[in-house]
C-alpha cells in the first residue's frame, strides 16, 4: 500500500497515500483494533455540521479569515454528501472522549481545504473555538435529535396511522378478550388495535419531551465547561447555525459543565427507546399469538406469507416480521443497558464513554425506525382475519355472565359460570336455568357485540 | 391460633380470628409464600383511595345506597390512617393482575363496614363499577404520582438547593479541572457543583414530564378496557375525586385498553428513575474521589466523619454516605431492569406483572428520595475544602498552555507543554523561555482564576 | 424510650437501653435511614459463623484466652438460634464495606459475653485477626453457598423430579409441536416436559460449578489483602472450621487481594441465577399458554384452581402460580443487573457495594427456591390434561407432510401442504390425491404417535 | 443490476446475476432491511461446518450418493476459506429461527455444487437430516465454542501472563493501599497486580466450565427435537465430525427438546462474558486512576503515550486504552442484557431470537478478546511507575498504626491516628509520644515494606 508521511504534535507516521485524514486519525486506527466497526456516518456528519457552523461563526466574528472560512465550509458540505464516508474509519471503541473522531473530521476538512490551496490546520482553524469535549457531546445530541426528528418519529407516525386504518376497517369484528391469557369479556378488534395506537401516541409524546433536552447543546463549553478559547456568543451563534441547518431549535445548555461531565439526555432518550421497545414487543407478541396455529393455535389472523418458514417442514409459514421486530426490541433494551453503564461513567469534568453512547443511540434509533416501518407495511397492513375462529367461542364463553353481576350479584354469577365450565355448555343456557331472567333478556344482556360498548348492561 | 370460617365463590376456609380480611386474602396468603414481603403500604393506600373515590361516585349516582356508601368511606378513611396496615400481608409475588391485593382491600373495607352493622360485600359494593384490571393499574399510577409529587420531587429540590448554597459559598475556590481523570484547564468549585445542580434540575424536568402520563388513569376500563359494568361518567368522576384527594390533576387515559395491557408510564417513570440514579452515581463518585486519600488520594475535601471506618484500621474514616447513595443508585438500575421485563409482559388485554411493577417503582422512589436527602444533609452540606491541596498543582499545570493557543498555535503550545511535563517545571517558566511573551503577559494569560471565566484569553 | 450511653473511638452516644448492640451500630442506624430494610438474617448469621470460627482458631492458637474464647463462642451459638435477629437492624444501604454490619455482630457478641461477666471488646477480641474487608466478602460467599446448598439446590431437584414424574405419567399423550408458535411436527408430552427437566439439570450443574469458586474465601486477607494482624495459618484454620460447621468444603482464595477488591464469584452466581430465571420464565410461560382459554386459547391443560381470578368476572380462574413465578424471575433478572453494577464498583483494594451484593444474592436465592417449590407443588404436580383438545388438530396438521420429504422431496411436499392449508382438508387426503402412495402407506407414514419417535419414517 | 430468476416453494423471484445464493436468501434480503448488518462470518462458517459434517455422515450412511456428498464437501471447504463471505448478506434481525441463514448456506452450497455439474438441491441434499431448528442452535454453540477456545481464552492467558510478568518486575515497589478510596495499610505492586491476574484465572475457569455445556449440541433434533427425518446415529456422528474438524469434544445434548426451545448455554456464556467485563472494568479503572493527574491526580504510573489527548489542550495525554476497554466492557454488559431477553423468548418447541443470540455472543467474544490483548500490550506491558509519588505518603500514613493493635489495642491506636491526622504529622512521631514503645521498635513495627508481608507485626 502506498503511503505518505504525516505529522502531529507527537511526531511523524505513515498514512495511506490516498487517505484524506492525517496523523492523529492514523494513530487512532492503529490504537483501536477492537470492534472493526467505525463510528456511524450519521454521527460523523453531525460533527461535520458543527465544523460548518463554527466556521461560519468564526468567519463572521473575524476570528477566521474569509478564505479559510469558505474553504472549511466547502469541505464540510462535500463531506456531508457522503462521498468521503470511508475516510472516517476509527473504531467505536476508541478514546472515551471521541477526540479521535473529532480530529478525524478536523484532519479531513483541513486536508480537503488544503487541496484547494488554502492553508488550513486541523487544530487551529477547523477546531477553532472548540474542544472535542464540547464537540462530541454536541454531536451526540445533534445526530440523535436529527435521527428522532427525521427518521424515528415519522416511522412511528406511519406505524400508528397504519394501525388506525386497520382498526377502522376491523371495527365490526368482535372477539373474546383475554386477561391472564384466559377467556375474558369481549372486545372489538378496533379496540384491541387501538391500544397499540394509543401506546405509540404516548411514545411519541415521550420523544417530543426528550427532544427538549436533546436540543440543549454542549457547544461553547470547550475543554472543561468554562468556555476557554471560545469567544463570547460563540455558543449561541453555533446553536443558531445548527438550528438553521436542521430546522430544529437548538440552544446552549444551561450548564456546559453538566453537558461535558454527564450524558443525561442520552440516558433519557435511550430509556425512552427502551420503553418503545416494550411497546414493539407487545405488538409483536400479540401479532405472533393471534397468528398462531392455525390448527393448534389461536388462529385469529393470518399474516402475509413472506418466505418459506422451514428448511425441513414443507409448507410452513412463520410470523417472521414480528420475530424480527421482537429481536430488534431486545437489542434496544440491551443497548440501553450499555448506555446506562456509560451514563454512570463520568468523573469530574468529562464522561468518557461518549463514542459508545453515540453509536448505541443511533443504532437503537435506526432499529426502532426500520422495525416500525416493517411492522406497519409487512404485518399490520396485510394481515387477514379468520373471523370463523373468533366467532366460535364468543357466545359460549361463561365469563359473559359478568354482565349479570348487577342483577344477580357476583357470587350467584360465579356459581353459574362454574356450572357452564364444568358442563361445557353455552352460558346462556345455564343462566336461563339458574336465574329468573327470561331468554330474551339474557340474549340482550349477554350479546357480545353490545358488551363491547361497556357501561352497565340493561 | 384462633380462627374463624370465611367463604368466597370457591368455598370455605379458615382465617385468623382477628384478621380484618376474608377468604380470598387468606387464599392468597396460602398460595404465595414467595418473598415474605407484602405489597408496600403506599400501594395499598392508593387502592383504598380508589375505593373511597368509587364509593363517593357510586353513592352520588345512586348505584350505591347512602348507608353502604358512607360505611365504605368511613372504613377507607380509617385504613388510610395506617392503623390496619398489618391486615394487608399478601406477597408481592402474587397473581400478576394484583387481584389478590384488590380483593384484600375489598374484604377489609367490607368487613370494617359490616362491623358497623352495614351489609357490605367485597365484590358487589366495595368493588362496584371496578375490576382489579383497572384498579391495580390506577393504583400504580396513583401511588407513584403521589410518591413523586410528595416525596421525590421535594427531596430533589432539597438536594439541588443544598448544592446551590454550597456552590455559592465556594465560588472563590479555583481547582484543576480533570478530563479523562487527567489534569485539564482550571475551573471553580461553584462551576463543578453547578453541574450537579443542573443535572438535578433537568432530572426534575423529566419527572414533571412523566407525571403527565402518570396522571392518566385506567379507572373506568374495568375487566378488559371496554368499561363493562362501569356507569357512564364513572372514569371521569373517579379521576376528579382522586384529584381532589391528592391535589394532582388526574384524568382517564385516552385508551383503557392500553392502560390495562401495558405499563408504559411505569416503564417511563422507572427509566427516569434510572437516569436519576446515574446522576446520583456521578455526584457520589465525585464526592468519593474528592474526599480520597487524604495522603495517597486527591484530598480535595473532607466529608463529615460519621462513624469509625474500619474494624481493624484505627482512625480510618470513610465516605459512607456517598457509598450508600451509590448502592441505592445501583439498586434502582436493577429494579428498572426488572420493570423492563415486566413492561414486555403484556399479552392481549392485560399485563400480568403488575404487583412487581408497583413494588419496584415505589421502592425506587423511596430509595432516591431518602438518598437525596442524606447526600444533601450529611455530605454536601457539611464537607470542608482542603484548599492547600487544590492550590499546589494549580499554577504549575502544563495544560494551562491552552491559553496560548490563539497566540502561538496548538503545535507550538504542545511542544511547550511537553517540555514542562518532562522537566517537571512550572509552565510559566517554560513558556517564558520558549515564546516571545514577557513574564507579565504570561502571568496574565496563565492566571488560573481568570481562565475559569472562559473566553479568549487576552 | 429508655436509653443507655455507649462509646466508641469517636465518642459517646445514646443507645436503646435494651439493645444488645453498641455505639457503632447506633451510628449506622442513625446514618442510613434509606430503605428501612435490614441485612438478611442469613447474612448476619454467616458473619456470626465467622466469629465463632475465628474465636475457636484464636483460642486454639493462644491469641485469645479460653475464657473470652468460650464466651464468644457461646454468644455466637445463641445468636445463630435466631432469637436476637432484631438486634441487627442496620440498613442494606450502608457503608459499602459492610463494616457497620461486621461491627454490629462484634458489638452484640461482645455485649452478650460481657453480660456473662467476661470482658470482651468488639474490636480487639471478637474481631481478632479479622477486618470487615475480609469478613464481609467471606460472609457473602458463606451465606450464598449455604443458600445454594441447603435451599436452592434441593428445591431445583424437587422441581425437576416433579416434572420427571409428570412426564412419565403423560408419556402416552401426543400433541402438535409448535415452532414460531406455528403448528409443527408432533411430539409427546413427556418429551415437552423433558426439556424443562433437562434445563433444570444443567442449571444445577452450573450452580455446582459456581460453588467451587464460592467456597474460596477472603478470610485471612484482613485490611487490604496482605493479611496484616492475622497470624499464620489463620485463613486455612477458619476455612476448616467453617467447613466443619456447614459440611461444605471451604478454602482460602488464591488471592485475598482479588477477594477484597472484586465480587466475581457473586457476579457469577448471580449470572447463573439469572440463567435459572430464564428457565423458570420458559416453564411458567409454557404452562400459562398450555392453560390458556379454555375456549379462546390453547386449552391443553387445566391448572389447579387456587383462587377466584377476578373481582369482576365471576368464575374466572387464572394461572396464578406461573404468574408469580414469572415475576420472581423478572426480579432475579433485575437484581442481577444491580449486582452487575456492583461488580464493576471495585477500586484498588476494596469493592464498596458489598451489602447490596449480599442482600440481592440472598433475595434471589430465596425467590428462586420458593418459586421452584411452588411451581412443582401447585402447578406441575396438579395440572390435568385436556386430551380432546390436543387430539383435534393432530392428524389434520398439514405439516405432517414433512414425513414424506424423503419419498417425494421437499418441494413436492410443500405443494401438498399448501393445498391442504388452502382447502382446510386433512393432510392425508390431499397427500393421497397428489402422490403415488397408497392410503395404508400414508397412514403409516403420517401417524403422529410414530412420528414422535424420530428417525426416517418408513 | 443484472439479475436471474430463481425459484423456491413460494414461486419465482429475481436474484442478482452473480449471487451464489437463491430465492430464499433473496426473500430474506427483501424482508429484513433492519440493521443492514449481516450475520457474523464466524457464525456462517459454523453453519457451513455443520453442512460439511452432515454431508460426510450422510455419504457414509449411504443416504447421500458419493457424487453429491463430495460436491457439497468441496463447496463447504471453499466457503470456509472466506472467499464467498459477501454471499451471506442476510440481516441479523431476521426470522427468529435463523432459517434464512440456514437456507442461505444451503443455497450457496447447492449452487456451488451445481456449478460443478452435480445436481444438488438446498433442502433435500445440503439440508439432509437437518432442520434450521437444530442447525442454528448447533451453529451458535459451535461458533461460540470455537471463539472461546481459539480467540478469547488465548487472549485472556496473554493478558494474565503479561500482568504476571509486570507484577514480578514490580515486586519491590510498596505503595499505600486504598479501601473506600481512603489511605489504608500498604501493599506491594505485585500484590495489587496479582489480584487482576487471579481474577482472570478464575474467569478462565468459568469459561472452561461453560464450554462443557456449549459442547453439547442440538444437531439431530431436527424440526421439534424428536429427530424426525434424521437417521439413527446421525447426532453422534455429526458431533464426532465436528470434534475432528475443531479439536473440541462435541456430543449430542441429553435433550434436543431443551436445545431447540431454550438458549441456556448461550445465556450462561454471555453471563460469564458479563462477569469478565466486570473484571476488565476493574482493571481499566485501576489503571486510569493510577495514571491520573499527574499533578492533580494520583500519578502512580504513566501509561504509554499513544496519541495526542485533546484537540484544544496541547500536550495532554489520556489513558485511551483503558477507556476503550471500559467501553467494550459496557457493551458486553449491554449485549448480555439483550441475550437475557432472548433467553426468555422460547415458547414450546423453539426459541425465536436465535440470530440475535448468535450475533451478540460472537460480538462479545471478539470485544473481550481484542480488548484483552490491547490492555496487555498497550497498557500493562508498557506503563512506567512514578516511584517518588508512591513513596511520599507511605511512611506518614496514620493508618499504619493498625500494626500496633495487638500491642496497645484498637481504641488507643485510634486515638493516636486521630492525633496524627489532625496535626498532619508522621504517625511514628505521634506514636512515640503516646505509647511506651521506643523509636526502634516503632520503626520495625511500622515499616511499610514489612507490613506488606502480613501476619502479626513483631
Amino acid at each position: 500500500m502506498a503511503t505518505r508521511i504525516e505529522r502531529d504534535s507527537m511526531g511523524e507516521l505513515e498514512v495511506p497515500a490516498d487517505a484524506l485524514y492525517g496523523a492523529q486519525t492514523q494513530r487512532a486506527i492503529n490504537n483501536f483494533p477492537v470492534s472493526h466497526t467505525p463510528m456511524p456516518p450519521a454521527f460523523i456528519h453531525a460533527v461535520v455540521r458543527i465544523k460548518l457552523a463554527a466556521a461560519r461563526v468564526n468567519q463572521a466574528s473575524g476570528e477566521l479569515d474569509n478564505e479559510r472560512g469558505e474553504a472549511i465550509q466547502k469541505a464540510a458540505r462535500e463531506v456531508l454528501t457522503g462521498i468521503h464516508d470511508q475516510h472516517f474509519p476509527i473504531d467505536v471503541f476508541q478514546t472515551g472522549s471521541g477526540t479521535s473522531s473529532n480530529m478525524n473530521v478536523n484532519e479531513v476538512l483541513a486536508n480537503l481545504a488544503s487541496r484547494e490551496g488554502v492553508d488550513v490546520t486541523p487544530n487551529d482553524h477547523v477546531n477553532m473555538g472548540q474542544s472535542s469535549n464540547d464537540v462530541i457531546p454536541t454531536a451526540i445530541h445533534l445526530s440523535a435529535a436529527i435521527g428522532v426528528h427525521e427518521t424515528l418519529r415519522p416511522a412511528l407516525v406511519h406505524l400508528r396511522d397504519t394501525i388506525d386504518r386497520r382498526a377502522s376497517e376491523l371495527s365490526h369484528i368482535v372477539k373474546t378478550g383475554r386477561t391472564h391469557l384466559m377467556d375474558a369479556m369481549p372486545l372489538r378488534m378496533d379496540q384491541e388495535l387501538g391500544a397499540w395506537s394509543s401506546q405509540l401516541n404516548q411514545a411519541i409524546e415521550r420523544f417530543d419531551s426528550a427532544m427538549q433536552r436533546l436540543c440543549r447543546l454542549a457547544q461553547g463549553g470547550t475543554a472543561v465547561g468554562t468556555g476557554i478559547n471560545a469567544p463570547d456568543g460563540f455558543a449561541e451563534q453555533v446553536a443558531q447555525e445548527l438550528s438553521e441547518q436542521t430546522g430544529l431549535m437548538f440552544a446552549p445548555n444551561d450548564s456546559f459543565f453538566a453537558s461535558l461531565s454527564s450524558q443525561d439526555a442520552a440516558v433519557e432518550l435511550s430509556g425512552q427507546l427502551k420503553g418503545l421497545a416494550c411497546v414493539i414487543m407487545k405488538i409483536a407478541n400479540d401479532l405472533r399469538w393471534m397468528n398462531s396455529g392455525p390448527l393448534a393455535g389461536l388462529g385469529e389472523i393470518e399474516l402475509e406469507a413472506l418466505q418459506p418458514g422451514s428448511s425441513i417442514m414443507p409448507g410452513k409459514v412463520n410470523p417472521v416480521i414480528p420475530e424480527s421486530a421482537a429481536q430488534a426490541a431486545a437489542q434496544v433494551i440491551g443497548l440501553d443497558a450499555a448506555i446506562t453503564v456509560a451514563g454512570q461513567s463520568g468523573n469530574f469534568q468529562l464522561n468518557v464513554m461518549l463514542p459508545l453512547v453515540a453509536s448505541n443511540l443511533l443504532t437503537s434509533i435506526n432499529l426502532m425506525s426500520n422495525t416500525s416501518r416493517l411492522l406497519a407495511d409487512r404485518a399490520i397492513a396485510t394481515f387477514k382475519v379468520r373471523e370463523e375462529n373468533l366467532k366460535a367461542p364468543l357466545a359460549r364463553n361463561p365469563i359473559l355472565v359478568t354482565a349479570l353481576n348487577g342483577v344477580i350479584g357476583y357470587n350467584a354469577a360465579a356459581a353459574i359460570a362454574k356450572k357452564a365450565y364444568q358442563a361445557g355448555r353455552p352460558i346462556i343456557d345455564v343462566a336461563e336455568e339458574n336465574t329468573d331472567l327470561d331468554r330474551e333478556t339474557l340474549e340482550r344482556l349477554l350479546d357480545p357485540a353490545v358488551l363491547t360498548q361497556g357501561g352497565i348492561p340493561e
